[in-house]
């Protein structure tokens, strides 16, 4: 079973984006071959400085092997690296009915959001079903935000199938009975990742790189203590048990403390005695027990960056291997030499 | 100075194609050094038959050949042989406003005349203007409808240089003055190419592939000569003098034969006593003597497609060549490795 998905890094990673999103990514590559791809060809519809673009592409191939990602198992490659994208970009372009891109969310959304309204915005979404279709995936990993897309690159392989495949029937897409053609583009499932923690921010909100209120992954660690130290707490007096409601901390310790340390924690929270300050630095160290060793690896990546690079090449050159085999039988089903 | 041209094949040329176009096309590749290429991806958007696409992209290639093109002089290549031009189209995406394209004329030209409303329809501005930009070139001829094609590229190769090169002034976009910098994409000039004759058809209308009254220029001979033949004309009398208005067969003959012996025939067609047929026969005479030596080195690649397809090759390798440099400037420029 081949899985796909990909991240368009656009900043510093925060403890949000591991517990909602990263950890169960980086579980799939013991599920089946994962392909997974850092987007910096998306980024540049919004990235339009270059040592910046380059650097959050890094950032991101980093924090994902650090945080588990192992590019032995997953296939982990830059989008750019593998130029046959642009040429599915073009022609499955050619199939996709405008119309299709006037109703796409995810430009409405971020042309509300003040992103300029060009040209790449809108195109995004063909780009993305390239992204997904050249590398034959039986299922994608999606938000609940990002199923038009998968929809979008189901319809689109359909269409292309159908005007480029003699005998494709979207009945029988597979082509196993008599007289039916398999389609050369295969239709990705989606898979609907409920986001497992809702995770609290140190003001109480949901943590959000827009709201300030992160811990960040591979922060600085001053700033990180100085961010959980300073963690919302109510007036609740040392003895007096302490409310399991609008308690980030409490949440945060959830979150991040071991099953049995955990309970441990709620029972004397819920008994009283303990005052905030003590539970924050059980919650530093947990901290620093779970991602320590993701840290050192990342400032390890950071120090030798031509390790990445080797990462990054070799990813490349497996997901070449399959994007070449697949542009082939997309040249000659269309007629370009 | 550098030229380039593109021609995107529809069909079967004719000799109103060869007079209204081609004719001074060929003669580019002696003001310079001209790049021609045959825009195969672009008939994508309308060719959904492979093994037609191929052809008429191969038949393309063969006329221009046929008829004058000098392989060894100008550059002449299939689009789709020069990746890099996908590579730019999406780059050059990113900042192009979506707005500009919803006002392109040949969208909405293409829509009225019934062509499917695909977004490969609509992004093929952005194509285009990558297919130019890719080849810094000083100039593109272009017939009137395509003017608006030359202007977007010039806005966006303005906006990409004002996005991405720092220190580049539109005002100065060489970089002469001191503190400038020249930009990346180099603003190419629209040569419009005044049509130097408007070639009747067969029956008096333009001649145009869609009024089905063409004169073929790689057409079988029984055919041309059929057509020749069949030239409309109207009932004055064998002995007496001819109509030089509204008069086709008139018009063809002064496009077609050599000053001196035009000058003959337009003096025996004022003076009468000669009938249509014979000035019929003059024209077929012209016609294969015009266009014998391109039929038959028409015939002769046709037989030999791997000496086209060298042809080619050899093309592409020099257009990458230059493609490539541009889009290592391109990438570093906008951060991708």
């Amino acid at each position: 079973m081949r899985i796909l998905s990909g991240v368009q890094s656009s900043g510093r990673l925060h403890i949000g984006n591991y517990y909602g999103a990263i950890r169960q990514f980086v579980q799939l590559q013991d599920e089946g071959q994962a392909y997974f791809f850092i987007a910096n060809l998306h980024a540049l519809t919004t990235v339009r400085e270059p040592k910046l673009a380059e650097e959050l592409t890094r950032d991101a191939a980093m924090a994902y092997v650090s945080l588990g990602l192992d590019p032995k198992k997953a296939v982990l490659f830059r989008q750019s690296d593998v130029r046959e994208v642009l040429e599915l970009y073009w022609i499955l372009g050619t199939v996709v009915p405008h119309a299709h891109l006037e109703r796409a969310h995810s430009y409405k959304d971020k042309i509300a959001k003040g992103i300029s309204p060009d040209f790449g915005l809108f195109a995004y979404p063909v780009l993305m079903a390239a992204d997904i279709l050249l590398y034959s995936p039986d299922f994608v990993p999606v938000g609940k935000d990002q199923i038009q897309h998968i929809e979008f690159a189901r319809d689109w392989a359909v269409k292309f199938n159908l005007t480029y495949v003699p005998g494709y029937d979207p009945q029988d897409p597979e082509g196993k009975e008599k007289g039916h053609a398999p389609g050369i583009l295969k239709l990705p499932a989606a898979r609907v990742q409920e986001s497992t923690a809702t995770v609290p921010g140190v003001d109480g909100q949901k943590m959000s790189k827009s709201y300030g209120n992160t811990i960040e992954l591979f922060g600085e660690e001053k700033e990180i203590k100085k961010r959980i130290m300073g963690i919302k707490t109510d007036s609740t007096a040392v003895e007096a048990p302490k409310p399991t409601e609008n308690a980030p901390l409490y949440d945060l310790l959830k979150l991040m403390l071991p099953e049995q340390r955990f309970q441990e924690a709620d029972a004397s929270w819920r008994a009283g005695g303990k005052g905030y300050g003590e539970y924050k630095k059980l919650l530093l160290e947990a901290f620093h027990e779970n991602f320590g060793p993701a840290r050192k690896r990342y400032d390890e990546l950071k120090r030798d960056p031509a390790e990445l690079e080797r990462i990054l090449q070799d990813g490349a050159e497996r997901a070449r291997a399959e994007a070449s085999q697949l542009m082939q039988r997309v040249r000659r089903a269309v007629g370009v030499p």
